[in-house]
């Protein structure tokens, strides 16, 4: 058995009374945390190699509950367009993709999550069918290497989409049996397999019910954007020729519950936030990607009143443009408050809570991950305090979410093994992947004949 | 003659063209630019102390047009209030601060500032009155001896207000005269001063006419709080007995003009920000603050249409929570997009200009900082691109204003002196300055009263 005691800390527990260790103690045995609390409760004789937390808030890993890392080459790439034209110009670029160029960004993507303190992530999946390249399986093969705990979300268009991305669903069915079998829960558990349409008017009714029955006999989640905006729910009407509402439609065919993720949301009637409720969906809240579009605000305070589980993601790095899910749970608070015209809506302690214990609910994974208490995984995060926009930090939780950021965290385990020290990671020669990738990207996107317009490169001509 | 050739970075100018070197060269002769261009440009033999930028991106300081590191004590303290109510939990704080604790609040301020990027800043100080104390020769100190660039705008408060915190108009125009006397200007010209009315409640038209012929008389810019949410309307109905609206009693008094910034500015009519472009009056914009209190946008897309100088803040540090520009630059285009429902309306290299040489316009310093072109002050940051949040940075200011953070920039000069070196401050010990600004602000807190309520310190009990 594997024994680490780390201590000296400010232990943030995350567990539901809400407990704050200032001298605390994590001890983890092997890949589980053994102990959580005050050093008094830890017998004086221990076997067990000693990490000084001291000066370092001692935390649960983040949880990113969305983000589309298939897209990492895309980043910076039309950021002044709407959502649909922003897709239609990051679509050729995923299909320039090879295998070589998929596994380099999702690795970069997991890196870019883990350095910003996201021990775990759900990628979002699409790319165009290929006899080439499985960009599932190299989004698995990024996480297991990467050591991050995953979940690949495989996105299902079946109709009125990019011809390159569609597939029947007899193709998905037997995509979604052979990546179950292969992944699901390998890596002693770390990594998960869940999926859904991508977009909900590139299905018809009969095949979320197909989605539905799959997931069900598989014990998978379903993970879906709904309502994103409100030409969302005209595409819908259009598409399914009545004026049926995103969620309602998805009511219809089954597809809620609490095995199911609902992304976006921010065009809601009240009747579809109540039906979340009583479905027991959870929702997974982007707030910066809306803002990126302009598309508004996601009624926040709804939710929250409905007692709707709510996650938090970074969606993909293309579309924000980062990872960083510090600036989730700022802009959270920021456009909660906004829409609601009123400060008190949400606190810093409910959006830290979305964004670990809240958000591993929303995955069902708040029995092994979220929070630091005995018996979990040993999915943790060390964040340096000792900085000058992190002093005074008399209310530590609000300083996390208002002053703190994804450069803050020090240190990252997963099952009680360390991903980074002091910022290095120990798995991956980050160099090499940042330069390798950068040439990936370049190829890609000549490959897929963008117009640079008014980009310039960071090599080579503008 | 002191030559440091800065070479093999890429080099965002932001001058007029928009020029940015794939492989440029910066000259710093003593504390002005003497060459910024490609090396082709340079004389082949050059005797200088030369500075590898390579995989970084030499440009301007940043500009952080408002701020208030008067209050940074009460950081995390009442984050989920109205802004009126906030103020009330924080002068207290403020009140409670000796000559030591003020000293140490500016220093850690400027130190906060300088390790964003943010060469330049405007100190919006507000104090009580003291026999013991002079706030604005500590925040003037803090600044000559951590080297940035900056303004102390001191805040007049004539009436209506907390009684510690007011004066008379004769000792206003008394402290005026003497701390221009001894600051304005100072530093090589790095200091300067300015002053205005906190509050447009807190003064009268006399007041208000007065302070503007001090202004004139001195050369003075006026920098004031204008019209922050609609509540401030409100209040100026009721105090000044008649509808008039916060911009049209700036005009009647005088108090417009090339040589103002109104800051905040986010609940202004049409007429009136005709009346700020027409008087060349500029606007400070800080957006996330804005949100931090939900009291909704300042109409970015209306300024822009109007032709008005924007500068860009991030507001004190007790407000939002930090000093980080480029989070203010990514709220200016999340919130701009988001009041006009158009993601077109504020791109990033319009954002990019108000955080530098638009903000530098605004405060009437534009001749000598916020562009890299030859003969201005060598004020300017490098910023490392080799990061896996940066990578890949096909449009270049895309990646700096949506991707990047305050904790991306590795070196800091001003005036040709480095401040900063791959994050070290040359003229500042750190780590002594963040252990005793801690047990000052502790000790603030406990002689301040405040009620701890839920919040955890880092020491002691919660």
């Amino acid at each position: 058995m594997t024994r680490t005691l780390i201590e000296n800390g400010v232990v943030l527990t995350m567990n539901p009374a809400g407990d704050i260790h200032e001298d605390g103690c994590v001890l983890v045995e092997d890949s589980r945390l053994a102990y959580v609390g005050p050093r008094g409760g830890l017998p004086r004789e221990l076997d067990a190699r000693r990490e000084d937390a001291a000066g370092r808030v001692v935390m649960p890993g983040l949880v990113n509950c969305h983000t589309h890392l298939c897209m990492i080459f895309g980043r910076t790439l039309a950021t002044n367009t709407d959502l649909l034209s922003w897709l239609d110009l990051q679509m050729p670029v995923m299909r320039a993709l090879d295998a070589e160029a998929m596994l380099a960004a999702q690795t970069l993507g997991c890196v870019e999550n883990l350095k910003n303190g996201n021990t775990t992530l759900v990628e979002n999946l699409f790319a165009p069918r290929s006899d080439t390249v499985s960009p599932e399986d190299c989004a698995f093969a990024a996480m297991e290497r990467t050591g991050i705990r995953g979940t690949v979300a495989r996105a299902f268009e079946a109709l009125r989409f990019d011809p390159a991305f569609v597939e029947t669903p007899a193709q998905q069915a037997e995509r979604v049996r052979a990546l179950h079998a292969r992944w699901h829960g390998s890596a002693g558990g770390r990594l998960r397999l869940s999926f859904g349409p991508l977009l909900p008017w590139t299905l018809d009714e009969s095949m979320l019910r197909a989605s539905r029955a799959l997931a069900g006999e598989l014990g998978l989640c379903l993970h879906m954007h709904v309502a994103e905006s409100a030409e969302f729910n005209r595409i819908i009407e259009r598409h399914y020729g009545r004026p049926v509402r995103n969620v309602e439609l998805l009511h219809e065919t089954g597809c809620l519950g609490p095995d199911v993720q609902a992304v976006g949301v921010s065009d809601l009637s009240p009747r579809e936030v109540a039906l979340l409720a009583e479905t027991g969906t959870s929702v997974i809240l982007d707030p910066q990607t809306r803002l990126f579009w302009g598309t508004g605000f996601p009624p926040l305070a709804p939710f929250l009143d409905a007692g709707i589980t709510c996650g938090l993601a970074t969606n993909g790095p293309a579309a924000n443009c980062g990872q960083d899910l510090f600036e989730s749970m700022k802009y959270a608070c920021a456009t909660a408050k906004t829409a609601a015209g009123d400060p008190r809506v949400l606190d810093a302690r409910r959006a830290l809570r979305m964004a670990t214990v809240e958000g591993a609910r929303a995955l069902g994974l708040d029995g092994q991950v979220g929070s630091l208490e005995t018996g979990k995984q040993a999915d943790l995060i060390t964040i340096d305090l000792r900085q000058p926009h992190l002093v005074p930090a008399f209310d530590l939780e609000a300083a996390l979410v208002f002053s703190a950021r994804g450069s803050d965290v020090r240190d990252a385990m997963v099952d009680g093994q360390w991903l980074m020290r002091d910022r290095c990671l120990t798995r991956i020669d980050e160099p090499a992947l940042l330069a390798r990738a950068e040439t990936l990207a370049e190829r890609s996107l000549e490959r897929a004949h963008v117009r640079r317009g008014h980009h310039r490169t960071l090599k080579g001509t503008p």
